[in-house]
């Protein structure tokens, strides 16, 4: 008899939100990767040839591929030496800024704990995911896998100890994401930030921070607007992204509440309070890369606000 | 026949709160600076000897007063050449840290306006109490003046233009802080601080704020206990304060959920649940001062929800 399968979709996510630099983000509906998971009878975790849109070239080394390494601190953590086969369909491309590999790790250790009959919490899963983003960026940051695990706009308060600190925020909050088609690694994004930042920025960083997480808990969408600035990263950024300017401009133009770099880039999102302003918005932004002769793939969807779930596939 | 006159309570106030340096203010009941002012038949500002404990050898020049300056503020901004009589009693300590400039500059312009007939809304009088602080620090600050004026907490989203936020807190949210005999000039503690951080700190900090300001709104009490923690500006100031570190853990020690310098200082303050946490956790604090041969005052209070008003006197 064939052991038990399951299937989990795992969301997009955006990092830093603007003026949240490692410490925000929040999950989308569209896209996401899906694992499916199968118990084994010997030990071992066995990653089959990856599918899906961007599977291609993916290592199937356990070892290598985010999905492999977050079901293996999963087993660790909980002491078990269970087998597992993943099939990972994947639809988020690598070095997007949409939390690629956090979506597969999420997906593949929220699979694990299922097939396990649930023997940790949610949350207690994003240290194991986390330690899946080691491989994929250098870090183990929790900002993507965090919401991609529980949805909804997720805050990182602290490390050492990990304090995860779920941000409600309102319902009519749509979300647009441009993947223009270049690709950045997170490491290089990284690099050329400074280590040394000014003062008077930082105030101003963190009051639109606080600014933001006053807005998305009282729905104080004008406050959400005002707050989504970065004077910080994006200014550095940016850089690296061409067009980043014009699609900014053609959100704004558009009535989107703000627009920035989704993670490290070079995905742009923007926020609005309805669906057909996301869209519109979304469409102006891709004409506007259209321009300078770049395509991009686009989506428009509400904020997720249940992360990693089991789905029929 | 006398003319109309009025008297006007306007609360001290903490800056900054720990992980919000130049963002976020609180107001307390007590104590407070209180304005009387009567209307004169002649255009003018003239402010009567100041009275009160720390009135003393405080200038009666309506243009080196805080009080005088923040009137004639408002005056210029709806075009009167009304003029007042101001008897100021001061309550607060000068240097202390507890916002005793925004007080009195709060109190005296609410007192105009009420006996003006109220041209203007109470957060139009903001930056006409923010002139004042010009002239008592050195910069036009809103942190302590926003509170004062309002009530709750406040943040300064952004001073051009300026964006003032009413954070909602909890009800069950005390209040303790002790001001240490010592004076400290808010220039002076400015010009310590270094215009350059580094970008790890800001992230801490800014983290920080993001879960105080969640902590508060949906009175999450551990949340903001955990989130009131300062890394950037607390390890420098608190060189200048006698007894900081000792003072600091006392608090801790009494159970309040956190504890740090009360705008720039020398005065401490303390968030607690309770009262009699709050009243015992003081009373240690005081004791750790007189440890060292230092005199204190203490004060111990719900959060000031009402900001500047009328009072009977």
């Amino acid at each position: 008899m064939a052991n038990k399968s399951i299937s989990v979709a795992a969301p997009a996510t955006v990092a830093n939100v603007a003026c949240g630099f490692d410490a925000l983000g929040f999950a989308v509906n569209s896209p996401s990767d899906v694992v499916t998971m199968r118990m084994l009878d010997e030990p071992g975790i066995r990653i089959l040839p990856v599918r899906g849109p961007y599977g291609e070239g993916l290592s199937t080394d356990p070892a290598k591929n985010t999905a492999g390494v977050a079901v293996a601190s999963f087993l660790k953590r909980i002491k078990s030496i269970q087998g597992f086969e993943i099939i990972l369909y994947k639809n988020l491309p690598l070095g997007s800024g949409l939390g690629s590999s956090a979506a597969s790790s999420a997906a593949a250790v929220f699979a694990a704990n299922e097939l396990m009959g649930r023997p940790l919490a949610v949350e207690a899963l994003i240290p194991c995911a986390m330690e899946a983003e080691k491989i994929a960026c250098g870090a183990a940051h929790a900002d993507n896998v965090a919401p991609a695990l529980l949805g909804g706009f997720v805050l990182i308060r602290s490390y050492e100890p990990l304090d995860i600190v779920h941000i409600p925020c309102p319902e009519n909050l749509f979300c647009t994401l441009l993947h223009p088609h270049v690709e950045l690694r997170t490491e290089d994004s990284r690099k050329i930030l400074r280590s040394e930042i000014k003062l008077i920025d930082a105030i101003t960083q963190w009051s639109n921070l606080a600014g933001l997480i006053a807005g998305l808990i009282t729905a104080n969408y004008p406050l959400i607007g005002r707050s989504l600035q970065d004077v910080i990263i994006e200014p550095i950024r940016s850089v690296l992204i061409p067009g980043f300017d014009v699609i900014k401009q053609a959100a704004l133009k558009n009535g989107v509440l703000g627009c920035s770099i989704s993670g490290s880039g070079p995905s742009i999102f923007a926020l609005s309070t309805d669906e057909a302003t996301a869209n519109k918005a979304g469409q102006a932004m891709q004409q506007a890369l259209s321009e300078i002769d770049l395509t991009s793939d686009l989506f428009v969807s509400r904020i997720n606000m249940h992360g990693a779930q089991v789905i029929k596939f």
